[in-house]
């Protein structure tokens, strides 16, 4: 059994420590697999894919390595639990919001996970804090090397692994890192940006409030199709896209202080003044008002760990919020988020 | 000599002491009288109007009560400092805007002052705080008192002192309190006390940012024509007015913390929290915060001396900012209120 209200309050293991926080969060890495000889997901019948659900579940019941973590078929979850395992990146919103025969299993520091018929049969995924491809594609490797002794993959020897969409053909692999960009959307050069990852083949996207929006000047920057290049050359891409990301905001900053330097100042400080008092906050107020803070901490105008405010950042999203509850549960939750935010910021040194 | 970085520094002495403060901020008496024989300032030519003035300045040198005060002709200042007498409710928008052959004499605590060759040859007035017009009338006709054995007013035993504008004709008097009616204006009922008011023959207009717009909620409620009516009645009114104003106020209070309350508080400490924390704040938003902050602290929902908001209120209005000045003098306008406003809330118990 799961205790929600805990883990809605708990910071996830993947939050970078202080020395390595900053531009680039976390990074993460996804493969996409499919068993041999079996419909894909969306084309099989529901008996089908319910049989598949149990048969993954069985086959992988003694992995080590999600000893202490959690075995969970969507479907017995409360639409708020799935969502608070959306927020914190564990599964898609596509199996918040269709549950049917779909499950997860995440490890104990939920670094390392899987998620069953989604779009493909398994899709598996390691995060680390910071900028480590590397770290992340070793741990996503010794998952699949486990599970493919489990399970059959199906691999073509000319096309690679096959996924239910062909852009994910060949090594069915999406590397991604999450990128706080906060001067780049101030100083307006996001188009440009957008541009300029384009060019290279490279996806940009927001990170809190999926898919549109960009809730907090957050944005998860991945590789494009997968067909025809190997890993190890999408590793290097992306390594490459997290050093030029950092520049971009880097440049963008200076340009800020620059040009804007005391409206900025006051920017920030008025976003603590109502983080640090409100009594009511919303969602997407919250994060923007954190992601300001977090680009006036690196600026040096104040001091508040980082840490503190991407805890903020993880647990002010709206399942998050909701499941706080505890003793209060009868408080409104934008009423709850606020307590939340105000305690967190309490014994911040100013 | 006027130290008058040192005047924008200092409150005003009829800025109520914490006892006495609520929703009537001060109380104001003033009387238009004309000198016998000469043409009404309007019309005098400028010469007859530059005679009158030093004539006016000659003959009250010796008066005792403007001992350590100033006795200014208004042409000699700055338009900054003319305003900020302005801002201290010592010279009305006229004499900053038009100052010449124009003055004020102002008692050392500035509770009393007239004004020369306003609209009227003399104008005097009288400000207490909170609620007494007792007192201002008393203040106020010993003046009258004192400047009629020196000045030859204009009187007709029909009429009443002749003055400039047949409103004024009989006292020439007007009374009003300064009113401090936030909730009133959050909970819309504006309208319905503007017309109650109408119903008494009482006005009401804007306090800080003088006509149009009320900023802060601050508005001044005065006796209309004086014609026929007499002294002790117009005092009468007022004082009714006043004990009216305070339970509209209160009970738009309580409609509003039945309604919103949480709301509500947050409002007020998000006003805190901006207060507390810009770096940069425009006079109209500082007056609009620490208006929300006044009724928050009536409220309980947080404890800062009234005192401190009202001095705010009066110190961060255009021109007392700018000329604070001082050590930062290359500091914008904005910044420099900012900074003064988060060191007169530094030390605030929360």
């Amino acid at each position: 059994m799961i205790d929600w209200g805990n883990l809605a309050r708990r910071p996830c293991s993947w939050l970078a420590e202080e020395s390595s926080a900053g531009v680039i969060l976390s990074t993460r890495i996804r493969l996409a697999r499919n068993l041999t000889g079996r419909f894909f997901p969306q084309h099989a019948p529901r008996n089908e894919r319910r049989g598949l659900l149990q048969e993954i579940l069985d086959k992988t019941q003694s992995l080590e390595m999600f000893e202490g973590g959690h075995r969970l078929a969507l479907q017995a979850l409360e639409p708020l639990q799935r969502q608070l395992l959306g927020e914190r990146q564990l599964v898609s919103q596509e199996l918040v919001e269709s549950p049917e025969e779909r499950g997860v299993v995440v490890s104990g520091d939920e670094r390392l996970s899987f998620m069953i018929n989604e779009e493909d049969h398994v899709r598996m995924q390691a995060i680390r804090p910071g900028v480590d491809l590397d770290g992340a594609w070793r741990a996503v490797d010794a998952l699949d090397d486990d599970l493919d002794g489990r399970l059959d993959f199906a691999f073509s020897s000319t096309l690679g692994f096959l996924t239910s969409c062909p852009t994910n053909v060949g090594t069915g692999m999406r590397a991604s890192v999450q990128a706080h960009l906060p001067a780049v959307v101030l100083n307006k050069d996001l188009e440009r940006l957008i541009e300029d990852l384009r060019s290279k083949r490279l996806a940009i996207r927001g990170f809190y409030g999926e898919g549109s929006a960009a809730f907090g000047n957050f944005f998860q920057v991945s590789n494009g199709t997968t067909l025809g290049v190997r890993e190890a050359e999408i590793l290097e891409r992306l390594d490459a896209a997290a050093r030029e990301l950092a520049d971009w905001e880097e440049r963008a900053r200076q340009a800020l202080l620059s040009r804007a330097r005391s409206l900025l100042e006051d920017k920030v400080w008025r976003s603590f003044g109502i983080l640090r008092h409100a009594r009511v906050l919303g969602a997407p107020e919250t994060l923007n008002h954190a992601s300001l803070l977090r680009l006036g901490v690196s600026l040096d105008f104040l001091k508040i760990p980082l840490r503190t405010l991407d805890e903020i950042l993880l647990c002010a999203q709206p399942a998050h919020a909701q499941l706080l509850g505890g003793a209060d549960g009868g408080t409104e939750v934008d009423a709850r988020r606020a307590a939340m935010v105000r305690e967190k910021l309490q014994h911040v040194e100013r």
